[in-house]
């Protein structure tokens, strides 16, 4: 399904609805009445999404997915805490890179990228260092599109009676997580990841609690999600402009989430993307990174092929000409690209898209489509 | 002229043309060639509007106008620098409250609301104390409507050696800034003010041998400037998640700022609007709170109404409903609300504006429109 604007097979920016986008044919004034209402109920959105009604609050921020973490870790980390960061990807070590710029102490426990953290070992790290206060996890490594324990990890903190902090980027609004049977403290996400808005704001569902504790840990004016917070429950009104547009297109996206039947339909709908893409890749001859049980339905990480005729910049370019744009890979283990499962397309966007891979290596002769090195990790 | 979309007479998010909110009817992936080229464009053409080619460079940051000032001040001020922050308002304000948060040394030098800052005193206080590096100040105060001096404190500084950063927030594009006659070594602005674009997206224009001595200042991974700089001049593309609706409606809003005749044009359509609405407020017995002459042409500050029957909120709500948002008072000296003259309207959404408030008042039975303590600080 070619078309003048491509379709985005990408993490983020995605492909949006049109009526997603409309919603930004107006412009807002940042303490209407209308205005107010619409991000409260964003805001209660949010926290429905986790289960977290009476326990948890919804705090936005501006920017992209990585200001949204780096307020979380900012505001919960305390200045005399310590963080154990679970990194099997470039998400996890930037979360470690955060915390150089401010000056936390952390610890990193780092696994392959084609492998889960242990909790077991989660585990023995937390009792060999008692200074540890906070452990950070990425539930959707977006690096390779793993998915990670985060349930299995979050038990084990809580037993050892530390605090749990998720980047639920690229997972938040498609996979589950239910605040009454995972214990964290906060879990920070964007608006134009699973829940289809456009980007230009994140935010943090944290419990409530906690954050009221938060008072003067942040090391940041802009990214103070407690000052944010309590601003916010003050009336209505965000600190420093908001940004209108984005936000409006935000509830318009997540009125669809819940028409769409929330987290268990976008998931379904994400899985059967992913279900498709990944046969039909393999058919294609590619191998895929992940074996099917770490695979979350978001994005897939393909083996670049051992043939010389296959150039990933000259691929991209042909298949945005197709009307499908795709995405580089980032990991350091192998050398690979990424295909998006997330966005405004279904089973026909991801057939269609097949097509074009097809085509494409079809015009550039490529035949052998496996990658060159079977297993760097095996 | 009353519309079912209110018109902003607000300093940011203001009304925007149909034009812009257009531009963001399409989906962008952020390494797409068009869009790094977009990208592009509105760098040099912000570079451009301060005389700045060859000199300096433009990067833009996520976020409102605050995370712009924020990543200016943390990534240009070294961490054994100490800032001398010109205060005459809540911007000047927020930035002294920046300096708290990442624990950077400062000094402020606070003047009234209703006055400038002296460069005389200014060069005082460089002389007085050797350990300050760099001088801070706000082009346009939004809290008032203030002009401040930026040039002759520029020359000051710069004969003292220390360098300059300006917030001109509610300034950049309508209110001349030259680079090559104005010393500075970064400035910072928005796309939502009198650019015209939509909030979500600032930016900071910085001399680029000053940048270059930047790296490792930045408190904050989001908010590093230097950091930000590099990767778009590797190539062109965002560190993390760029608001891409949001730079589409930007390149949109520029190309109509250029086509109206850059800073020269923008500034007299805002100078007229400006001239418009006090001469209108005083004709309906209103007093403004600065003479003509420290008047800025962004925004109006209106002394509220000695009259018990004038209420502010209703006052805010029935303008509202005729088609007009106007914007509270942000003053400690007195009790004000405000008007701005930014945004896409002219003489005659003026003119309706001041009509709607002549009824308004009528309506309420406001005749004592002075206000009630005639001169706080003469």
């Amino acid at each position: 399904m070619a078309s003048a604007t491509p379709l985005l097979l990408t993490p983020g920016p995605l492909t949006t609805t049109d009526e997603t986008k409309r919603a930004m044919l107006r412009d807002w004034g940042s303490r209407d009445t209308d205005f107010i209402a619409l991000n409260k109920w964003i805001r209660e959105r949010l926290v429905a999404l986790v289960e977290g009604q009476g326990t948890h609050v919804a705090v936005p921020m501006q920017g992209s997915g990585t200001f949204a973490v780096e307020a979380m870790l900012g505001t919960f980390v305390p200045r005399d805490g310590k963080l154990l960061i679970l990194v099997n990807g470039a998400y996890g070590r930037r979360m470690a890179q955060m915390c150089r710029y401010y000056g936390r102490a952390h610890a990193v426990y780092e696994t392959s990228e084609d492998k889960t953290p242990d909790p077991a070992q989660v585990d023995a790290r937390l009792a060999a260092d008692s200074a540890i206060t906070h452990v950070a996890v990425v539930h959707c490594e977006t690096t390779s599109g793993i998915l990670n324990p985060v349930a299995e990890i979050a038990a084990v903190v809580a037993r050892r009676g530390r605090r749990m902090l998720i980047d639920a980027m690229s997972a938040f609004g498609a996979l589950p997580l239910d605040a009454r049977t995972v214990q964290f403290d906060a879990v920070a996400a964007s608006a134009n990841k699973c829940l289809e808005g456009v980007p230009g704001v994140g935010f943090v569902v944290a419990r409530k609690t906690a954050l009221e504790a938060c008072e003067g840990n942040a090391g940041s004016l802009s990214l103070d999600l407690h000052d944010q917070w309590r601003a916010m429950e003050r009336n209505g009104q965000w600190r420093f402009t908001p940004p209108t547009h984005v936000l409006a297109a935000f509830a318009r996206a997540m009125e669809q989430h819940e028409a769409e039947g929330g987290v268990a339909g976008r998931g379904a709908r994400y899985s059967r993307n992913c279900r498709v893409l990944v046969e039909g890749l393999r058919a294609l001859g590619f191998e895929t990174l992940l074996p099917d049980r770490l695979q979350a339905p978001i994005i897939v990480t393909v083996r670049t092929p051992a043939d010389p005729r296959f150039e990933f910049e000259r691929f991209y370019d042909r298949l945005r000409d197709k009307g499908y744009v795709i995405y580089p890979g980032k990991l350091t283990v192998a050398d690979t690209f990424r295909i998006g499962c997330i966005g405004a397309l279904g089973e026909v966007e991801i057939r269609g898209a097949l097509v074009a891979i097809r085509a494409t290596l079809e015009e550039f002769k490529v035949t052998e489509r496996g990658p060159l090195a079977r297993a760097v990790n095996a």
